[in-house]
């Protein structure tokens, strides 16, 4: 029960967790004030997926590593190159710590799916902060390959991954990282 | 200065406005707070374009329906077919009658820049209403096509239109439309 203000500066992209474990009847109800975010002709194109098996997200970390560093190596100019250093470490886990995981998933045949979930996973992300819980969009993770791990997500081919969100409790909250001054391009005000 | 609570309830999407403006000021301060969004490897990709000429916005708005209408004849089974009837009304505003309208507009060459841009104007929403502002996310003012209006909102080629939102003081606040269950595909726990 936080006023606004104090989730603005409270919502930090958190990469260090308690061992408490989420109830999973907290993550449900997240989700479901995650689905009051506006959607394109309120088409509500979002699907989730509760991970909570952290043997699984390890198994997940793996594949999305391996994905990601095979690209690189392939391509010229990737854009991940800078991760290779830290994607390289056997024990870097892409999730951290986290007791969980959601994954909103996109409906491809419906045009606007990807903002859809990105606004229902930016509702999440304040929804966990206002229950003191931390999050952190995981962009790695969208990076799933192996069949058996798809098929075990749920990961049909007419969906696709949007927002990997970990979630739990906080350990160390992050200072929040500098921000340029918004860039307002151009006012266009009545001539 | 509401509870989180309040403003899930009350974030609606507005299509009725009071005549009062919006003070540019309460603009800018609504825009400061939406670049404490997160974004992908604090890239940051997202700029913006204020405006409070609605002579402007009407023009815009001619634009916009006459690119989307030749789209609709050009196109078999294009997905705004169903909006034909609405964007042939020479008297529709896609911007109703909203005092001003914000452009996110995102960095081409920076691969997450819709996510980003997004991301920001869920704060964005939410920061309005927060203030007793409404918004409302007009998808069809993505569909800027002449050359002189691209050139007076600074629509340069490096970057793009994510999310077009009006913002008012509101007249009617509509009910929420109604949403369906939460989606939750699969909960994968610990075996």
């Amino acid at each position: 029960m936080h006023r606004f203000e104090d989730l603005l500066k409270n919502r930090r992209s958190v990469r260090n967790f308690q061992e408490r474990p989420v109830p999973e009847k907290t993550i449900r109800a997240i989700i479901q004030e995650s689905i009051l975010a506006p959607s394109s002709g309120n088409e509500q194109s979002w699907r989730f997926v509760i991970v909570s098996d952290t043997d699984f997200m390890a198994d997940i970390s793996q594949d999305c590593k391996q994905t990601l560093l095979s690209r690189i190596d392939k391509t010229p100019n990737d854009y991940a190159k800078k991760y290779k250093p830290i994607l390289s470490k056997p024990d870097y886990n892409i999730f951290y710590n986290a007791p969980a995981l959601v994954y909103i998933l996109g409906v491809k045949e419906l045009k606007n799916s990807e903002i859809n979930c990105t606004l229902a996973a930016s509702y999440f992300m304040f929804s966990a902060v206002n229950r003191n819980l931390g999050t952190c969009w995981i962009s790695f993770a969208k990076f799933v390959k192996d069949d058996a791990i798809k098929k075990r997500l749920g990961l049909d081919p007419e969906l696709f991954i949007v927002a990997p969100i970990i979630i739990g409790y906080p350990g160390k909250i992050p200072a929040a990282p500098p921000r340029k001054e918004a860039d307002i391009l151009k006012v266009i005000r009545h001539p």
